[in-house]
């Protein structure tokens, strides 16, 4: 095995500019959770970026390189060094590098759900890096940074224009008058592989919305592709005052249900309300 | 001296998330350019986004490390490793690293001024990250991706409003009916060092403006901290036909003429027109 998790220099553009993208994949006995759709995200990343993406046989033989047991594979790739400036060079030699973290699902989260918050930031409307899992995550950085309290589980960010868009880490899911849906990627926010799997099973929609309507939502998720999918129990304001409260029901479940076994995750018990 | 260019390792905050700063200093014998003002600007970063500035003292020896001769002396500071996902540690030991590059003064561009050109892409609106040097810079990449012609020196951006911000790694200046402008920066850009010396020595107005009046201005300027100031002479549009030239001008000098001796560069002979 190459050591994957060699130094970058500080030439490295990933480390100057964050010129390069990232993806964080479930990895179960050597085996990777959604491993295509990373694999059509960082492609995506890449041809959006201008970087070669590397040889597909390199990257697929990351995975069983693990180990055993639950562990998250961290895969950074950069344009690597070189070219004038911000202009880069006609051909990029990427760094990739990679690390294996052990990981253990909050199984508590998914079963009695979290409580998040509104975040103070908005996003910033940049369609051409939306959807990416590129390397400039500062507006996350700093997002994550307006709550310490662990019993918040996560901060539910806007964009510039006041339309949802994710929560620091995790894409969101509601269903409200019956229909599934999710904030369009279009503008701004990473484009999940766990939703993206989600989106082709379900009859999800893609909507603009004004975080107020959740106010109507029967039931309101989390998910990513590591975690998998917590259902939310309360919603706060920017300062921790509660705005919407659920009650988990079968509605919550039968979601839940949908995301677990694409992550190797058990299936949750039913709650018998609806 | 201790060594400045050790590599990052890849759970260092700033490759993984760009979650850092950098400045670029002129260094002549080992005499920087505009230090405070790099400082300052250091030091506003480090505020805002939380990261502990280093000990002056430490970054005051830099400078005279770098040798005899024109240099740039690149500083980068991130946030160092460690923390949960985007949540940053609480006490965060930061990472400095340095670089000095042997740098020569484009004359050429300083006496007969530039051609740029409009850029297709839109820089993104983020107050909370406005005016600094950090580290998320894909937009600024993207951007100078848009051309190769040599030809063209630096290319125009405009935010999601098609507001003028700045070139990509250039401040703008111009004159309209005799008074200097500027864009503000607190949308987005980088507020240079430059810049922010020529605020305090020339009564230059921060402005919102559509880069159509441009068509208007009797003399538009590009400059950094290390390159000075160049005039421009034709501006492009993004498809790289021309939209407003200019004729240099003693006007041109005399702006120029300001900012030279703030890098230790040499005045510029006037033309004997204006």
């Amino acid at each position: 095995m190459l050591s994957g998790d060699a130094p970058l220099p500080v030439d490295d553009r990933g480390v100057a500019y964050g010129d390069g993208l990232f993806e964080t994949v479930l990895v179960r006995d050597g085996r990777p959770c959604l491993w295509d759709y990373h694999m059509a995200r960082l492609q995506a990343g890449c041809r959006r970026l201008g970087i070669p993406m590397p040889e597909r046989d390199v990257l697929d033989r990351l995975p069983a390189q693990a180990g055993v047991g639950l562990l998250v594979l961290k895969l950074i790739l950069t344009r690597g060094s070189g070219g004038r400036g911000y202009l880069p060079p006609e051909a990029p030699e990427p760094h990739l590098r990679w690390q294996c973290l052990p990981f253990t699902a909050n199984e508590r989260n998914w079963r009695e759900g979290v409580r998040i918050r509104h975040c103070v930031l908005r996003l910033a409307i940049q369609p051409a890096l939306a959807g990416l899992k590129h390397l400039n995550r500062l507006e996350n950085v700093l997002a994550r940074r307006e709550w310490s309290d662990p019993g918040t589980a996560e901060g539910l960010l806007c964009d510039q224009g006041g339309r949802m868009v994710e929560a620091t880490c995790m894409n969101v899911f509601w269903r409200r008058r019956g229909v599934l849906e999710t904030p369009g990627l279009d503008r701004c926010g990473v484009a999940g592989t766990l939703r993206q799997a989600l989106l082709e099973r379900l009859a999800i929609t893609e909507v603009e919305a004004d975080p107020r309507i959740l106010g109507e939502a029967e039931a309101l998720w989390l998910g990513n592709s590591v975690q998998g999918v917590w259902p939310v129990i309360r919603l706060d304001d920017t300062e921790g005052h509660p705005l919407v409260e659920w009650q988990l029901t079968d509605i919550h479940r039968e979601f839940q249900n949908v995301a677990q076994p694409l992550l190797g995750y058990p299936a949750l018990p039913l709650t018998g309300t609806s």
